[in-house]
């Protein structure tokens, strides 16, 4: 319920602003017994770290992140886990803000920068912390990437990639997509021929003092039938709220998505042949997903970015005291925060089937029923007697 | 955090399934002395009640929804508010079924349609409902659209109007946009001129026994800045779940949505001059919603819905048994379930924005701050003491 | 969250006033498969039932629950679970309202009664259903009733048993204690000896036009070790919670309870002896739980009621106006609420386990460990890798 | 929902363990605006600091607590509010482990300590961390105190006091009760007289190595009718689970609790006179809280601590690998822990009205109805129209 957590039984709250001392976040609900050292959150973490190319930030932060609470390790442990485990005790997750450049703010702090949430921030709460974007920072997002590592480990077999699939108006060409070359180049693109594209549309941004928006792809393979719920707690409703809480997102869609305003029933509806362990299906237009739950296919997600309203040129605004100025953004930014998105993308979904899956277990005990078998649950001896 | 409920504060909880007795909800945190009968609610069932043309599902429903707590009139109450209001306790909202046509579902009842649900509630649960499509028919949203009447009702001043933007392939001339005319037309069209072009293509899908897409776009006006919160209550994160949870939807966008993804940052970033209350704003690319808070600015979404799944084409599938099929869908559907989403796409949005009207109250007093005013709650006298 | 609804996994929302046309709830969370008639809840309803002696009001309500969604039968759920099973979505159970006596409220529809919540709903709320008491009206408990014996029917080898230990100043003796004594007198008491002492009381009670407090204890049987959270979620506190919302509740205590405070660390913690499962326990002083986590003991409490505030003794009071006024309560009253209670502390106590059932299954997978066995469970495979 | 989570609207939720690097919490929904530095906080884990005395443990810790994010200063906020506010952010609050002594656990490494969590721990995650009691430390309650620090500042008017009223047998004489003794004597007694007889008691306790049990007694004035809510949103409820939560605890009673129990209805309903806001009430055996909704008389809760199982006599016991042993507790433990939760049932208090303040603010605007007085909220022109 909290503004300021997500997720039901695997729920992370997460805290902090751009130019204080840290940001974190505490992830409760994580199931006892589960392999975790720092170093399998800062995987993650250096992953979506900004400063890794010149249309990314330029901000410099290490990003080290501490495991405060929640895991232990003595002999037994190691010989029986491997290491340090997760007790089932929340984990509290620490990054220091290391590089808060110490400038001068005192153009913005009392501005509202159009498209940015200042003027949104003032109204509701009448003080905000302008520094560095505060609370609204993307350095937020962070912690996000830490929790999404968190729920990974926990999710047998599940893999959840992301891809950046287009860069204001250039798309990548799907026939040529390799998720292989999403690891090769800075822009997480499935499609090499797209890199050069984007690099020459990003630059022309970057020397115009704009911004660009952009598209990103999340896929999760390995994700069981049953997880999920129909009517309001559906996986796809909270596939769209976590993606949407992302800063810059504008739009969320699943499977077809929009485009299957513009399908025929016979297009649209996935066909269904006989497999080992349930239906093989023909096509994923559902993208995984049907009145809420997972089908066993891949699940599939896209997210829309705004483009940054952090830009050279100047805009007309108004401030506290409801003056009319001209604003122009200075400092660290990026042209395209689409880019550095993907792991934040990857990391929410991530959180979303973390929580998918233990709320499938406490209500069905987890397993999936398949076509052909008898596997209902036998609580024949669970009623209780009078008295 | 149960499956179905919705909402934190203005807590809406739906239950019931096509075939059953009766479905409803229980609407639990409404504010006391709101002037509430059952007429308020009931014009907004009648919009979305199906059996009003040829293009929407032939079922015959009243749809008479009864109050049956949380309303209270007494000669006193009369005097005061002008007749019945809510107590502030929940209300029990029931809409009978009156037309679950009796019919032999032999021939779905162990079968896999594909496009719906019946694999997905297979898989998860061992056992499901299918008779009318149970749990997962269409005619939950009723439900949904009864606790939006009163969700509607404690808003002052906030008006929410929906529209029908897109079937299949057919757009309308936002040039043409007049919002009066939704209401003069079986499919709520702002664009008188796409009327008969939409007529055209429903009944060429009608006779093909096929269906077909839509859009479906919803502005909340009258909404001040301030409701919603940051990082995971964000208005537009609660507004995507919301809206992503209706039947059939397949993706969410909020202002420019997707196609923000193509914009500058100089055409997407609204600029402002300075108005009476607050900013006037230029634009709309936001959406009504930055940073997650509303900026007084008009909330716009829009929702894609995906062709019904129920056609007349012999589709492959499998059933219970892990058997090869193929499968028709007999019985009455609509070509373009979209059409009859536009009351629901309103309704959820109307819970969303109340739920964040008590959010906001409850964490600031509800008063938004306004630039060049003073206006910071005073909580001087506030700090404890010790002993 | 809502004010209205128990729980978090196994969801129950309840709503009615006592003299509206119904009263019911939703459970939401229930898993599926669990066979579930209406006499499966009827028979508890019936327990709670008044009209079942001289010493509880004589109101005559049949209390005849329907069931209006969320379970399904056909030939192969008769062949499968024997008979009509529970689908996993949510209950609809409803219980009209036939016996609301229309009396004239004149006398009481602006006053506040001593010891009632009038005052109290009226300064919150503004306006209020005095009619029978409205919404503070122990006729909700009939909810919570139905609810705990759907809770009942999903914790195989559990059994919760109520009994009353004390009216006014009179307490059993615990060396007679017989659980099967409880079946046979009108009070639950399990002390034989005791009833002929409280049927005295009473009757001086009653002809005083006055009322007496007393105390339930519930003990619950079969919970295995494992139940219940660390530091908020503790499966005490969530008792205590419950337990306290029953209506005349002032006091709840745990094992060896207020009692706990006068005993040593040697009488009052619980020696262990090596046992098949794990340990067995030399006492239970805990009262079967701790660090909020169930040990595999009974799980025991006790409820104390108030004396319930309608008598026929004139009180001092004022009203809506801020006038002084003489008060004295007429109509159908119990003069011990407190005997009426036992079956709601043990339907809540029920609805508590199997909430705290689900949520342990969800996070551990809910098996418990048990001492000399290597049962960690495997995630091994877990781990995710990068891109 | 989560575990570790508390309250609604003004959610706390701890992490931590007894020997990791850090204990600490967050505090979300927190009200924008409100002064608060690190030394509000600091001054109320200074009382609830161990070592200040023989009678508690005397692990030395300086409990520094540090605010990383979600409060603001600058000249602007200087100016108007006098220095750093809250910014309605989280709060996240850390203090340090400083005095986690390195000893060799090796003796209850596989031991389940009777009367302590150790077995529950293991039987529910397999896993857990016993040094110094891990998460079910003690330690954990200054987290409490922090977050009970910040919710005594947001509410106007509201004070709250605690005071320890039974040790063992030995009960304070309400006939000489003064609030001003309880700071000046290291029991927090009200009662001057049974300082003396609980130094004999104590004395005798330790020497012994035993431990013993008490009741603390919280009040708070100031809370205006109407906080709270009816049914299962209860003020007393609510503050049965907070209090019942703590380390400990095992009973909790409001008002007359258990005795009321005892007491006839003419003895238990609180009568009123007409004040100038309301009812003046000649007694206060609600406690109140009539229907779970404050009345405006202080509210009064007890609680009873059980006396902790770390003692020095030898005990029988099993370990993990199912063997059967003997246990004596070694190292620092407080003869009776109730001493000190006397800030810890102070600060749950302050957090349960906080979150009612915050709740009652949300549904009904705040303010209590009086008697004699138009007061409903007008809502007349809220009720949006067709279309």
């Amino acid at each position: 319920m909290s503004h300021n957590s997500f997720g039901h039984l695997f729920r992370v709250t997460t805290w902090g602003e751009s130019h204080g001392p840290a940001i974190g976040c505490v992830v409760d609900g994580c199931p006892p017994g589960i392999r975790l050292d720092a170093a399998d959150i800062q995987v993650w973490l250096d992953k979506r770290r900004p400063g890794a190319g010149k249309f990314v930030t330029q901000r410099q932060e290490p990003d080290a992140v501490r495991i405060l609470s929640g895991v232990f390790e003595d002999d037994a442990a190691r010989e029986r886990f491997g290491g340090q485990v997760t007790t089932g005790t929340p984990l509290s997750l620490l990054i220091e803000n290391v590089d808060q450049r110490s400038r001068d703010y005192s153009d913005i702090a009392r501005a509202f920068r159009p498209g940015h949430a200042d003027y949104a921030y003032f109204a509701k709460y009448g003080v905000r912390d302008y520094r560095g974007g505060g609370r609204q920072s993307a350095r937020e997002t962070a912690s996000r990437v830490a929790a999404g590592a968190v729920a990974r480990k926990i999710m047998p077999g599940v893999t959840i990639r992301g891809a950046l699939v287009q860069i204001g108006p250039h798309r990548v060409d799907r026939a040529r997509w390799d998720w292989a070359e999403t690891l090769k180049n800075p822009f997480w693109s499935p499609d090499p021929e797209m890199v050069p594209v984007w690099e020459a549309h990003l630059e022309q941004v970057r020397k115009a003092g704009s911004s660009t928006g952009a598209v990103v792809e999340v896929e999760a393979t390995g994700v069981p039938p049953g997880w999920g719920a129909p009517v309001y707690g559906k996986l796809d409703a909270e596939l769209a709220s976590a993606l949407m809480s992302i800063n810059a997102a504008k739009g969320v869609e699943i499977g077809a998505g929009f485009a299957a305003a513009e399908l025929s029933g016979e297009e649209n509806a996935d066909e269904m042949r006989a497999g080992n362990d349930g239906p093989l299906f023909l096509s994923n237009k559902a993208g995984g997903v049907l009145g809420g739950i997972s089908t066993g296919q891949a699940v599939v997600a896209r997210v829309a970015f705004k483009p940054t309203s952090s830009i050279l040129t100047p805009r007309r605004s108004i401030d506290e005291d409801g003056r009319e100025i001209e604003l122009r953004t200075k400092g660290r930014h990026d042209p395209c925060v689409g880019i550095r998105a993907v792991p934040v993308v990857e990391a929410m979904t991530a959180c979303v089937l973390a929580d998918a899956f233990l709320r499938h277990r406490a209500q069905t005990g987890g397993a999936a029923h398949r076509p052909g078998l008898e596997s209902a649950p036998d609580f024949s001896d669970a009623s209780a007697t009078l008295g």
